[in-house]
């Protein structure tokens, strides 16, 4: 047993802090602001290997693992989530290498990892986000393509992307864990259209955006792995990533304290440093108590991905529980600024907005809470 | 005793949330996004009397006391916060009220009721907000004239309103509660530079700066009624307008739950309504409960200012937790619209970005629990 | 309006409290170690006029209403909520004054008021206390009698009581809200078997009995009202008497807060009282905070039995908050004693055990913001 | 880096449930009623070498080290905490172990394993818990003796055991780090009167006394380790045996949530066992999730005890954490159990009396978030 981490991701953990500060806080009100994507940035990641950190050696990436992913996404989010999650986000890229042909790996994953191509995940809808049984993006076969159509919602990197891998009905008759697919569809293909969507409360440097498939031809071959198996896929996909999103909860949270515990030691009222007070003090003390509890699960749940056994209810209470400390813990951390916490001149009040959709985005709370109440359950059955 | 409204509270009730329902709705959005001051709904507003609707009727106004302020207060922020409270400030006009002389009452109140001019109240200082002790900005007698120097911040109308109220030292030398002073400034006086500051959270559409007096000439009778009185005068502006404050906060709320407890009626999951579900139930009931718990109060505190019984336990009670009820419910009912919440084209995540405020300004939350603790231990000492 | 107490009633809760003060302590905890009924304090009550103080004069009550009986409840449980629940507790004396003939009223509620008998409501089954539809008690027609049988569970007063009201079917056929009646039954009828509840955690002088009724014969005429109407009769008496279960949740917070607010003004840490540190002042004010909104709802639900208004909402919405108020604030004022706090030398401990059968009791608080949440869906549905 | 348990401890975690289940279980309801110590049961755990787990093989002990020492008391604890904490405590031991010179270990240790004496750690006083500045207790030297006078308070086995270890005073003008040492003293020397303290609110089975020492003779040789070093040494008993303590509260939440994932499978309402609820469901999630975290944080801060790295914040955070989770767990399991949970027959009421002690004894929790704070302080202050 061993809680330590080995030298090397203390070095990444490092080295990924230390590129945030320098790269990401020179454009991070911009982007903020204006809700702009920042492309240097993103390419400056890619050189640095910190894009799809996790993919293996063998296709172009890193190989360092979903451990190192998370803990990268931990440090990026620390400075700015919203930058951070386009740093982080490669997503589908998940699935291809989780349940993808040896060829598909071979096409997109280094290119991934390259930063030539950029991957999104199409799979919440307008009507069905928790739900998967709402889901009525539908992929009909006509000769050796499916013909796509549907609408799918909220997603990420969803206007700036090249490939889309869509969830969508292949088997509409099937029960529901044989009745889905995921395909990989040319993001530039006739007949989609992406509205990117404004107006976000928070992390709005990142993209996301609307997407209408309307009849859009895929060839057959761009089947993620076996046809009809797509409701495991996405299963195992957000117990994979739900680690790195429970990692820009972690991240987050500890930027917010960062700021925090400056501030207190700064700002003077009653002729004593804020930090002085015990009412003060307390709080302190419950942000960083809950930031460590989240960060344990958190980097438990990821080595559980690493080691080939992902544990949905880890992932499931990492992700719920991260996303809601990050909620509270930026809270305090803008309450302990007083009026200065409410203006944009001082971070915290993109924390506060950013921290919110972590209760809400792949899985909200509520759904992370069914699925750890329904393996409870079981397990007390078995017993 | 009699816990309902009489039949004239009831109907200016229902005219106030009418009147913002028509008046904020189609300009909310752009004030919003646009940190834009809404002047046309304001003047709409002085013509129907509810600027300054507590200023007695010898004095121009509707004489409807201060719980019919807060709650036409409450049903404004209902809407829209932001612009709700830019119809409710008439800041510093309270003091004159409270405590001015004959003389300014009739030079001032019926110019602010009828919206010729606007007021703002000037005393918290950049680095004096919950700490009285701090304060800096001072006036010195010259002939029949103060010289006022200082700097205030956070001011709500500061770069708009026509007259300050400045809380200042004028006694340097006494003690505390013998220090200070109350004026009013001309805005356009000439050493005076105002800044908008840009960029909050939220409640963009009111108006708030930060203001700079330098060598700024006020003559004597500008004085609020007593010299040396401005620590009790401050004080009771506070412990009066925290009532409002807290207007503010239910009504927040209670337009946050209006939203969620409609979403949820129509939004569809598993097949059926979020309203059927009994955590979905939970919620709203606790939502319902907190409004009510926070409305009940805040009506006594605003009744009692009426009675002439001011009562500071009660204010900073109602304020306290109108505030965090506002915040917290606001949290529940962006939760409940899951993605949507999330975004602009919903109001959910403005009322979100708003109600934060509402712990920090008019005493951050902390400040009046010391408040209420002090007055509580008070109460066990006498036995 | 008028938030005041009437002078009747400010003295009224002088004299409850002072009663409480002198009567309960000396007995308080041998009461509560050896679960003892204080039948000789209970005698003093009703000599006093505290028993059934809402019964009115007619019928050989004080006629004082039920605030009057929610004050003397709060009073009570301010000192020992065991002990005041015996003495507020005529429970099924609501449902013949609020339903009952002229005839029961007149046989039964005088005597309930003198003292000479004691009342019972038997409505909670084994399997069924949330749930009417889980209810088994039978109550079959023969000649001019009924046939009882079934159990009933929790009964408070129901090992030492005279009388039971019995909430029962009576005709098993019809739709839920036509089925049930209550009855008044002779507790010393043949076939009644009753087994007093030993190990409760808390309100240990209370009386609480598991009763068996096996072919108990109660004539026709001891029917409440109208036969088949007992389910309205049973959600009056619920929206009645959850008033008075609100202020003894009130009471008990208080009474915890005071014990809490002393000793913190006498034990010293590093040199102070505990009263003087931050940490300290901020739980003070949460608890205070909390109890005046919990008081506020109670006296105003209280207050609309009393003009006939019945309404469930606001009764099960003060129930329910005060009851999670006694539990919260019970919890801070033990943690704020210390060691000290969990040795029965102070009664704090007791304090919090007792609370938490308010959350369990007359309609959990799950019960209720099920209740609360159903209103509140209905009145938007209207809207 | 490996979170996983090795083989042995698995094993070990096994055995101690079971070891619990098979031993606790009879005796648990009248060891809790009567206030009674199981000292035949006692006697069983040092026969299976529970006692003194954490005692190196050298000294008599199974060397298993305080990881394995806190899954002991973990598993105890999900069954019986009180009983659990007679099991786990034989405080004092752990002084010797760190500081003692190589003959007090072997005189004391290897008897402590085998069961034939029983330690107590004689450290807080009636006016000194949190506040090492209030320890009145002092030594004084005469000749080859101490002379010790002074009372100690709230001191577990202090009625039952052979020996105390006790925190005094013995150079009284030092500064605060230097003014102390900790003393054998033999629990049956002239001098010493014990009082075992009765009506505590929970872990009843554990025997808790008042000592007051006056005059008592205690041998030069008896200082454990070095003389003044008492503060030290008493900083790291907290900070190792906490992780304990963590243990504790992990344990009984546990058990807690088995008692409650139980019966809500069971109980029905509405016609479907609980267990269907979305409501109930969601406090599963919580109460599960909450476990998890205190889980892994006390395992890690036990494992660094173990490393040789102890870490004062880890501990603080993890016995904080822990504590409040198992009060919290408590209640809910309590009221997921309705009425029954609020009687004996029922286990989960002790739960949630015994829980509350987590968040007072070996630190309450306030002095333990003013630990984390200054620690996080200081990290700030560095970088």
């Amino acid at each position: 047993m061993n809680f330590e981490f080995p030298e090397e991701l203390k070095i990444l953990k490092e080295e990924a802090y230390k590129f945030a500060v320098r790269e990401f806080t020179p454009v991070s009100q911009e982007c903020d602001r204006e809700e702009k994507y920042p492309r240097e940035v993103w390419k400056k990641a890619c050189e640095y290997g910190f894009i799809g950190a996790w993919i293996p050696e063998e296709y172009g990436g890193a190989g360092a693992g979903f451990l190192a992913n998370t803990i990268i996404t931990e440090q990026f989010s620390r400075v700015d989530m919203g930058i951070g999650l386009i740093m982080a986000s490669c997503f589908g890229a998940e699935n291809i290498y989780l349940y993808g042909t040896e060829e598909q790996k071979k096409e997109y994953l280094p290119r991934i990892a390259s930063g030539e191509i950029i991957f999104a995940g199409a799979y919440t809808e307008p009507n069905a986000g928790t739900d998967v049984a709402g889901i009525r993006t539908r992929a009909v076969r006509d000769g050796d393509h499916f013909v796509l159509n549907g609408q799918k919602m909220f997603i990420t990197n969803g206007s700036i992307c090249d490939y889309f891998v869509v969830f969508c009905i292949t088997h509409a008759d099937a029960p529901r864990h044989k009745r889905f697919s995921l395909l990989i569809v040319d993001a530039h293909s006739p007949g989609i259209t992406r509205n990117k969507i404004q107006g976000k409360m928070g992390i709005r440097a990142s993209d996301t955006a609307e997407i209408s498939f309307e009849d859009v031809r895929v060839p057959v071959e761009n089947i993620v792995g076996k046809e009809g198996n797509g409701f495991y896929q996405l299963m195992d996909f957000f117990n994979t990533t739900r680690t790195m999103v429970a990692g820009q909860g972690v991240g987050l949270a500890q930027g917010a304290l960062d700021k925090a515990a400056q501030y207190v030691q700064e700002r003077e009222v009653f002729g004593q440093p804020l930090a002085h007070f015990q009412g003060v003090q307390f709080q302190l003390a419950e942000m960083a108590t809950r930031i460590e509890l989240a960060r344990q699960l958190t980097y438990k749940a990821a080595w559980q991905v690493d080691q080939g056994r992902i544990d949905p209810k880890l992932s499931a209470m990492a992700k719920y529980y991260a996303g809601e400390t990050a909620v509270w813990v930026a809270d305090k951390a803008l309450q302990l600024h007083g009026g200065y916490g409410y203006i944009d001149e001082y971070d915290v009040q993109r924390f506060y907005r950013d921290a919110k959709i972590l209760e809400i985005y792949e899985g909200t709370k509520e759904a992370e809470k069914l699925t750890i109440a329904k393996i409870v359950l079981k397990e007390y059955q078995k017993g």
